[in-house]
């Protein structure tokens, strides 16, 4: 009986554990139970996944598997990318690398800074990747209509305005808002609506720019060919004999910064009309004086957000028969902007507005990727003789409340030496591709290199820069023009 | 002992039992625990979220959110919708219905058969979510480059070609693609690709059309009204002198079908460089007797999928050098078609590629219900000596492989009675706003009524039209112009 009462007893110890375990146990087990029948009962049919998701749950996977492909850094996968063997979108390397993950870098690559190719601005973008996102459902915006019973939402002209007061750089309250496919799209719509009429008894208005000058204005003037205007040449040639009657009838290109010498400017003729394309006129890329104020202006999602593929600009106008006429000319050519686009930018301008002046600000971002490229350049070109860079002082810029270094998009670079008589192929000869003076009726001497491209595309351009200088401190110059 | 024996063999038996239990409780906490920790890996960072999405899940719950808002089934919410004072979009509601849910429907409503708006094919996306779904990225396709280094996607080139192949309405193989921001904007890059240089010592192109035309075509070459071409006016004025020379530098444009009248058309002019819109030429809306082979031929996403918000149009063109020009002027006007709408375009083709000929194929969804709205709208105005249709004989179809019933985009109304002098007039009065085929150049007896709308606007145009039948044959017109 000891024994027995002993295991009795120890069987009953042994009993009362092997109870309390085995009622943790299936309590447990009744608890995971239920856990998992509370998670998995909205996929119990097959249109219910993830989290509460359902049609757009295919899209986001797709979506995130494209963006986590490995393309070390040096290039991305899209996923409207060239299908593989695979059926899959590959990496789509940045310049001077190659291989299928982008890892192979190119010997003495030539480096492009020809294109304003806003690449700078994608680092921003992958860091405010869920903010940023956008699902289209199939049937979004099938209609001609958007909202207001027009082409343009609502919804984006007003965040375009708040946009406009938030940053202080531009006036808006009196404006009418335009928008089209890109502010190139509206170089001519402005020309259209600022031309006499076509039944007018008038003569056709005399379309310029100052040197230098954003090609476009010109060639796209040119390919037009309206019979209500015409490109009359640069303002040299008008603004000579000063008076105000000969050039009513002007309609007169200012970029302000400029492209290619990234200068505040103002229009020169007196009594034209001036279209003033405010492009780069954001406190990433220039100080910000005061908030622009003329009659037409013009903006671009490009250089704002870095979205140059969207095709996005607008344009603010005062008078209403001209915006009417612009309005007119965008909704007869295409009908108004792409509604996907006007959907994407919206959700881009959110995001930029969200974080206006906190740590994750767009144009303090830009800026600092700007201002450091500016300065690492000026301190490689400032050892040359050969070339030399426009000068920027430090400005007072009303955005940021401070005083701000530039960081402009283009370095607008002179060949100094008598015998490089042709700045574009000097740099060409050293490796670098950049766009003639020549384009903006420019001197050949000037060549616009764009310094907004991705951070590869600067790394190379430095590189190039950097053996360039040397090559001259060490007497040899790369340059096949150079004499020494 | 025996008691003890018994209760020890009973405690050994159900000690063996509850061993048993209790290792298949445990074991099954195991299997519970292992997949919870498996399943909730993903949630361990706050990135990691729903099924293991992470950037893209927020944007896909705000789309989901949107599509799943309850509008009467007469209305949508967008998410770039206005914004009420939740600060959330609201209900855009169908035409005659109103409410934040849309489900008041507005008493003697005005039907508006006015514009070619193709929300038929709405609900066709609406079934089929999941596929047509994209999620864009904040960083999609930044860059002006887009695959191959232009403007154009690879991909979307080359399943449009797919299409085109699979549903036998075009050959594509010895044509070049060029995309527009819809088929609008390539009616002027087309008139001046196929005009002469404007360095070019020639006179000027004269761009026609036949009667009943898009009017599109001639507003819109007015409004440009580049030196090279001028609007010419009608063929009428032209064809009947019947020489071959007398029409060289004529550009036609050819609607096949034709908008307004939905018949199938060829060039009338001999000699003359013809583009030929072939925008309605899809099985859903005509029948295909074969594949089209014109020189220059237009079509549209507006018709074939309905995404005429997205504005997306193409050419194919046999000629090298015309296809140059007009890609020129793409890319000189736009810098090409958006990139974000290229994206999404190719995604609806992929859909639309995976089910033709299955049960879900588009044209045959289309086509049962624009069939539909012809045979309900055939059946009241048969009972009308007032009014009269088009005729459409059934015709056989290469692509479904059988006759088909008519199933056209557009009714050509003519007003029988004399006394009916402008059509327009006549249906106005009667509540059903139509286009007046005089904007087309026919007469006024003739107007345009639009079937491919919503089907609430089907339904609204068929109870104006049944009521304006009904008072005809009881006698009592509600048309203004009626003597009876």
């Amino acid at each position: 009986m000891e024994t027995g009462r002993h295991r009795s007893q120890s069987l009953g110890s042994a009993g009362l554990a092997f109870h309390a375990l085995l009622c943790s146990s299936l309590l447990l087990n009744a608890v995971f139970f239920a856990h998992h029948l509370l998670r998995s009962s909205p996929t119990a049919t097959p249109e219910r996944l993830g989290d509460g998701l359902s049609w757009a749950l295919q899209a986001a996977r797709e979506a995130e598997a494209v963006a986590a492909a490995d393309c070390s850094g040096h290039g991305n996968v899209f996923l409207d990318g060239v299908t593989g063997e695979d059926g899959r979108p590959g990496c789509e390397c940045n310049r001077c690398f190659s291989g299928p993950d982008c890892s192979v870098r190119t010997p003495n690559c030539t480096a492009d800074a020809d294109s304003g190719n806003p690449l700078f601005l994608e680092p921003y973008w992958r860091r405010h990747a869920a903010a940023s996102a956008v699902v289209f459902s199939g049937w979004h915006r099938l209609s001609y209509i958007t909202t207001g019973g027009r082409f343009h939402s609502v919804e984006l002209d007003r965040h375009i305005r708040l946009l406009h007061r938030a940053v202080g750089n531009a006036v808006v309250d009196d404006k009418y808002l335009v928008f089209g496919a890109g502010s190139m799209q509206l170089i001519n719509a402005l020309v259209y609506a600022l031309s006499p009429d076509g039944n007018a008894d008038s003569p056709p208005a005399s379309v310029v720019a100052t040197v230098p000058y954003y090609p476009a204005y010109k060639s796209q003037t040119d390919m037009f060919d309206g019979r209500e205007y015409r490109w009359d040449g640069t303002t040299a040639t008008w603004s000579n004999n000063g008076s105000r009657n000969s050039t009513k009838g002007f309609i007169e290109f200012v970029t302000s910064p400029n492209n290619p010498d990234t200068a505040l400017r103002k229009p020169v003729l007196a009594g034209s009309s001036a279209i003033v394309d405010h492009a780069y006129y954001w406190p990433h890329l220039t100080h910000i004086p005061a908030p622009a104020d003329e009659d037409v202006m013009l903006f671009t999602a490009s250089k704002l957000s870095g979205h140059a593929g969207s095709r996005f600009g607008w344009a603010l106008i005062r008078d209403e028969k001209v915006a009417k006429r612009a309005l007119s000319y965008v909704e007869q050519s295409i009908m108004g902007a792409s509604r996907d686009t006007q959907l994407r930018m919206l959700k881009i301008l959110k995001v930029i507005l969200a974080n206006l002046h906190g740590k994750e600000d767009i144009f303090a971002f830009g800026y600092d990727v700007m201002r450091s490229r500016w300065r690492r350049l000026n301190a490689v070109v400032s050892r040359s003789t050969r070339i030399s860079l426009q000068k920027i002082p430090p400005q007072y810029c009303t955005y940021f409340n401070r005083i701000k270094e530039p960081s402009p998009a283009y370095a607008w670079v002179k060949c100094e030496w008598e015998e490089d008589v042709d700045c574009y192929e000097t740099l060409l000869a050293a490796g670098i591709i950049s766009r003639s003076g020549t384009l903006s009726e420019a001197e050949a001497r000037y060549t616009r290199m764009s310094l907004l491209k991705a951070q590869d595309d600067f790394d190379v351009l430095l590189e190039r820069i950097t053996e360039f200088v040397d090559a001259e401190e060490h007497g040899r110059a790369p340059g096949g023009s150079s004499s020494m």
